[in-house]
Order: structure tokens, then C-alpha cells, then sequence
């Protein structure tokens, strides 16, 4: 096992030295470490990118993991080395924060399959010696979570304090709530259900479908024959995109208002704003992520069906679970309806474990994970301080 | 002006030929009948192609003019010449139906910018003797219902006695119930808004975009350089179609099963039901649809804006309104959601104008206006009966 900085992950200046390494972190795991996978193989090596915010203490008992969801990575409350924009949930994580950096130390790790430095479709295969594509094998969200593990293994972290994240990142919650139940003191599943409903498989196979429809993605084979499958993937982008928001969320964006104009071109250019504004979502995403990367993230979260997994009874899933809960959806999230947050709930109670809900009205859609939320701020916070004090997590300065 | 038989649409054996042409029949308007469109310039020639079910009355007072959707056409209750199914309304149109071919007389043209016989992009542009493709201009709704109006004139029928449509067809209703109010006694909107909600453009625009991106479609001039752009179009298809359903419909239809096996194949195969049935939707699609007009057809929709044409104030759409107007929505109806149709229902109060409204529970989604919906018969059936007493129309033998 080496542990490397990744040379293209460079932060921004200006942001905090101590809390915040200006390189990803990167381990190998060689030929002794494979991961099992779900599919049956083994996959060997394999690399895991991975940042840290703020300190372990002593104790090696204040690890939070952050959990990122389908189109997110690592960088979580740093600088992004390719869009140079913002950590994806600096609002959230950092000093002060409601996951503070001054008190706890925060990991997160890019999932295997993705593109941002852990080990995925677009890396190279051993046994070629060319980028996996479609050989890498189909991953799961039981499998991005046992990697997880053995990072924290490596890291010499037993029992994490705290493992949070929102849509996929909270289905890995989930996950780790019922993998490894005493390995996690406290559990934050936002925005999430325990399996990916027909609505969504729909979405997910649309646009796996775009992207594959592309000429240039070449059997998935694109890098070796040096081409970019960048229309269809942008256009997968768009689509989902849509379901990240809320049709109130666009209708007060964007309503129907032309595009620098006052009247219809009466063409296909896009005349209405949300028209640019999606052209603009797809476009930005393919400079940052790769076609295969999507369609395996999105497959794991299709094949995600925790209660499968127990019987059919989702209740098995955290039988007997010493972890504290706290599921947390909004309103208006049409994606991972509030409905399916309660189910978690019935099966949390029915399994006697700790469960607390929170039900955040707001118009945002699912999105509202990653937005400027008060509500969501003061319940992460709340929860945390409760369960740091149950705990017995030294208290922030 | 010449009347011909389009021969593509034979009819299958079998129909009743006395209500039921085995042919389309087109109309042809001449140079001296150009079509004004909302773009500032005419078409012409142009033609029309429709179907009529049911005989005209010799007071022509027993007309009901049906709207089709945006993948319909006026093969609406008789076999389909491509696809050899049924007609897309054939359980509300026909003898002894809500719309009783015994009683009225049908009336369903193929919408301007179509591609089932009136002419559309795919159609031969007189001045390069070459299908129009993008140079075909861009219309509107309106557009659709003005040429409706030049069909009504050439058939000699001056007032209809209704006119009904759902989604895209409920559009044209209410267009015709705002330009034409004095030629239309009774208005069934079904399914519909008065305008595009930014969500729905949305949409439209990531359909629009997956044919673009194709690049058969070689900037709209497909069918000169003899490509197809047929995966771009399946993709267009299948996103849509996602959004006439319900996520309860595609849960109770689909659910998470998987396709004619019991465990995951850990592959991008088809796996679950609903993916297998998405594709089919695609695939079967393109075999009847062009894609330049759907191109054409999205972009009449999203331009659809009732209010915006009378000062932004839609009860004004319906002043003084002789019409009698049904509005029907379904609870499910995520494209078309309720609170529109109970906007329109408040500007036709507004506006003084005889209006009822029906609200079906149901969790079919957006399709129900289509699927076998007794509600919807009876509502229809009530409506045109008290509708017929109104008008003095013989009661049916």
C-alpha cells in the first residue's frame, strides 16, 4: 500500500493550510488488498482519492464521513480543481460549519467507479495496460462502501463518529448504517430512499441511453479510439438535471422569460432562459466528468435495494443497530419523495433503532441538499451537538 | 383548391366504412389560400389531411372537431396505417361512444408541422423542390387552429357543435375557444394549460437537444443526405414519455422487476422491466414520426401562452365567451398539473363564461386522457348530452 499526492488535484490559494491539504490524498491497494466486489470479481489494485478536514483527535473517535452524491467527488469544502469553483458543500462542512472542521475530522473519498482519482472505468486496466471502459466491472453501492471501509482501515479509524450525505451519498449512509452498524455512532441519510424507484431507473436509462446514442462513445471504448461522447453526456446532464429541481424552483427562476429578448425568435435557439440555462448545465459537466463514470454511478444507484438485501424486510436491515439516525428530506423533492424517507423511518422504528425526522418544507427540490438551507444547517447541527454529547466528544472551543 | 386520397393511410380491413374511410383525405390550399402564421410570413401551398367519422347533419350543426397531441395524429378511431393499432381515442370515439359517431360528426386533421400527410418539415419545400427541413418556418398553436378554421370553411361547416383534445390537443381547444368563440358551441380541454410551465420547456428543450446531438440529423437535412437521426429521437421519445406516466403508474406497472430473470446481470442489458419497456417506446416511435417535426411540435408548445396575447390577463382570452367549456384534469397529471386547470376555470369565471370543471382521481399521470378512464367517459357523455339539449341536437336513436 502507497500513499501518494494526486498532481492534478490542486487547491486554490488562499484557502486554510491546516484544515485543508492543498493536494488529494491518494492510497493504493495492491495485489493483498483486493476489493470484493458485488458482481463476484475481485477488483486489484485499486486506488481511492480521498481529502481530510481538520484534525483526529487522540481518541480516534471525531471521524465524520462525508458521503458525495452521483456527480460529486471529494472535494467537498475546498476549491474543485477542475471548475475552480467552491467545495460542494462548503456551506455545510468547515470551521464553524454545522460539520466543524475545529472539532471533528472530516473525510471523503471519490467512490469507486467515478473519475475524480479513485479507481473507475476511465482508469488503466492491468490487464491491458488501456482504460477499463466498459470491462470495469458494474459496481454497487454496498461495493463503493466496502471501499470506504478499507480506507478507514487504512486510516486507523474504527468506529466513525458520523457518516452524512445526501441522494446517492445518503443511500451509502444507509448503507453503512446496515453494513456496519458499529462502526458508525451516528448516521445522516439526506434526501435518499432505500431503493431506486421504476421512476428513476426511467430517468437513469434515458440517459444512459443519450450517451450511448453518441457515435463518439465507441462501445465505451472513447479514450482508446481518442474520441469524447461529450453531446450525449452533456445531454444525460440536462435530463437529470430537470430532476434535480422543482417545478415551482424553475417556474420562479426562470418562469417563461425570453433570453435577452422580449419576443420569440420563432427558431430553435434558445429562446427562453431555462433553455440556456440547461445548455449550460450540460455543456459545464462534460469538461469535469466521464460518460463511462456516468453510466456506472447510475447503475449502482438502479441495482440499490437495501431491503433485498435483508429478506425483503427493510427493518432487517438495522436490526438491533446501536447508530443514531437522523433522516432528513425536503418537500419538494420529487426524486427521493418525503414518502420514501418515511419508510425509512417505519423500518428505523420497527427495528427499535434511534431515529429522528426532519421534513423541511421548501420549494427547492432535491437539490435543497446542497443549497443555502437554515433548516437543514440547524438540524445537522443540532443532531451532531447531541450526538458529540452522547458521545462524549470534547465540546467546540 | 383539389381534394385527394393520401395514399399512405389505407386503412386495415375489417373497419365500418360507412363511419369510417379506408383513406385519409387531404385538402390542398393553393396559392390564393396561403396560411398566415404567427412568425410574420405565409405558407403556401399547404395541405391538410383528416379524417371524418359519422355523417354531417343537414342543419351541419352536429360537428365535433378533435385536437390531437403532440404524437397523434387523425387516425384517431380507426387503424393506424403504420402502426396498424387501434386509433389513439378509439374507446371515446365511435358508435355508441362519449362521442358518438352515431350523433356527430368527427372531424380530426392532422396538425400543421406534422408528418401524417399535412405538410410539415418533411414535406418538399416548393421553392428548392427539396424537403423543407429548418428551413420549414416555425408555428404555433394558433397556427394549427387557424388552419383548422380554413378546413372547417372549405367542408362549409361554420359553427362546430364541440371541440375536445387532450394535452397538446386541449391547447388548440382553448385556442379555438379564444379565437373562435363564436364558432364554437362547446369546448373540452383535457389535460392541458393555457401556457408552457418553465419544467415542461425544460423538457422539450433536452428532447430537442438528444435529436440535435445526433449526428445523423445533419442540421435538419436528414432526409436530402438520406441519414436517419433515429437514436436521437428514440432518446427525445423515451425522456417524454417518463412524463405521461406517474411514478405510482410506472411502480405499479414496472415496480423494480427485472426483465425475464430474477438477479442483476451486473451489466448496461436491459435488466429491469421498465428500462426494456422505455427502449421499446423509443425504438417503436421512430418508425412513425419525423424529427424535424417534433422539433416543430415541441417548439409550438412551448411558445403556447394564452394570456400573453391579450395583455397577459388569460380572462380576457375569454370575454364575453358564448362557449361552453368542461375543463377536465387528473390528480396524477404531473405535466399538466390540476392547479392549471384550475387556473383556467378562474379566468373563465373571471371572464363570466360557462364553465364546469371535473378533477379525476386517478394515478395513471398525464396518459389517463388517452388509457380507459370511465370517469372521463361519463364526464364527456354528460357534457356533450347537456350540450346537445342546449344546441336542440336530435337526441340519439
Amino acid at each position: 500500500m502507497v500513499e501518494a499526492h494526486l498532481n492534478v488535484a490542486q487547491d486554490a490559494p488562499g484557502t486554510s493550510e491546516a484544515d485543508n491539504p492543498r493536494e488529494s490524498l491518494v492510497v493504493h491497494f495492491g495485489p493483498d488488498k483486493p476489493l470484493k466486489l458485488d458482481a463476484g470479481v475481485e477488483l486489484s489494485p485499486f486506488q481511492i482519492a480521498y481529502k481530510t478536514y481538520g484534525t483526529l483527535n487522540s481518541a480516534r473517535s471525531n471521524a465524520v464521513l462525508i458521503c458525495h452524491a452521483l456527480t460529486g467527488d471529494h472535494h467537498v469544502a475546498s476549491v474543485h480543481p477542475v471548475t475552480k469553483k467552491n467545495g460542494w458543500w462548503e456551506t455545510m462542512v468547515g470551521p464553524g460549519r454545522p460539520i466543524d472542521t475545529e472539532r471533528y475530522f472530516v473525510i471523503c473519498a471519490n467512490v469507486v467507479g467515478a473519475c475524480m482519482g479513485t479507481t473507475g472505468p476511465a482508469s488503466t486496466n492491468p490487464k491491458t495496460g488501456k482504460p477499463w471502459g466498459l470491462e470495469f466491472p458494474v459496481i454497487t453501492i454496498r461495493d463503493m462502501v466496502r471501499a470506504q471501509a478499507m480506507l478507514l482501515d487504512h486510516l486507523g479509524i474504527g468506529t466513525l463518529f458520523a457518516v452524512a450525505g445526501g441522494s446517492m451519498g445518503g443511500m451509502q449512509v444507509l448503507q453503512w448504517a446496515a453494513s456496519y452498524p458499529e462502526r458508525v455512532f451516528a448516521a445522516l441519510p439526506v434526501a435518499c430512499a432505500t431503493r431506486h424507484s421504476a421512476q428513476n431507473i426511467a430517468f437513469h436509462e434515458v440517459g444512459r441511453q443519450a450517451i450511448m446514442a453518441d457515435p463518439e462513445w465507441r462501445g465505451g471504448r472513447y479514450l482508446i479510439e481518442n474520441t469524447n461522447p461529450r453531446r450525449g453526456l452533456a445531454v444525460a446532464r440536462m435530463g437529470a438535471h430537470i430532476t434535480y429541481l422543482s417545478d415551482a424552483a424553475l417556474h420562479r427562476k426562470f418562469g417563461r422569460k425570453f433570453q435577452d429578448r422580449e419576443n420569440p425568435t420563432f427558431s430553435f435557439d434558445a429562446d427562453f432562459e431555462v433553455e440556456s440555462y440547461l445548455r449550460h448545465q450540460g455543456i459545464s459537466f462534460v469538461e469535469r466528468f466521464d460518460a463511462n463514470s456516468y453510466l456506472y454511478l447510475t447503475r449502482a444507484m438502479d441495482y440499490f435495494d437495501l431491503a433485498a438485501d435483508y429478506d425483503g424486510i427493510l427493518a432487517n436491515a438495522f436490526k438491533n443497530s446501536p447508530t443514531r439516525i437522523c433522516v432528513v428530506s425536503f418537500t419538494s423533492d420529487w426524486l427521493f419523495p418525503t414518502s420514501e424517507s418515511r419508510a425509512i423511518v417505519h423500518a428505523l422504528n420497527a427495528s427499535g433503532a434511534r431515529v429522528s425526522f426532519a421534513e423541511i418544507v421548501t420549494d427547492k427540490g432535491h437539490d435543497a441538499f446542497l443549497l443555502d438551507e437554515p433548516e437543514l444547517f440547524a438540524i445537522v447541527r443540532g443532531f451532531l451537538d447531541g450526538a458529540a454529547h452522547a458521545r462524549g466528544l470534547k465540546v467546540a472551543p
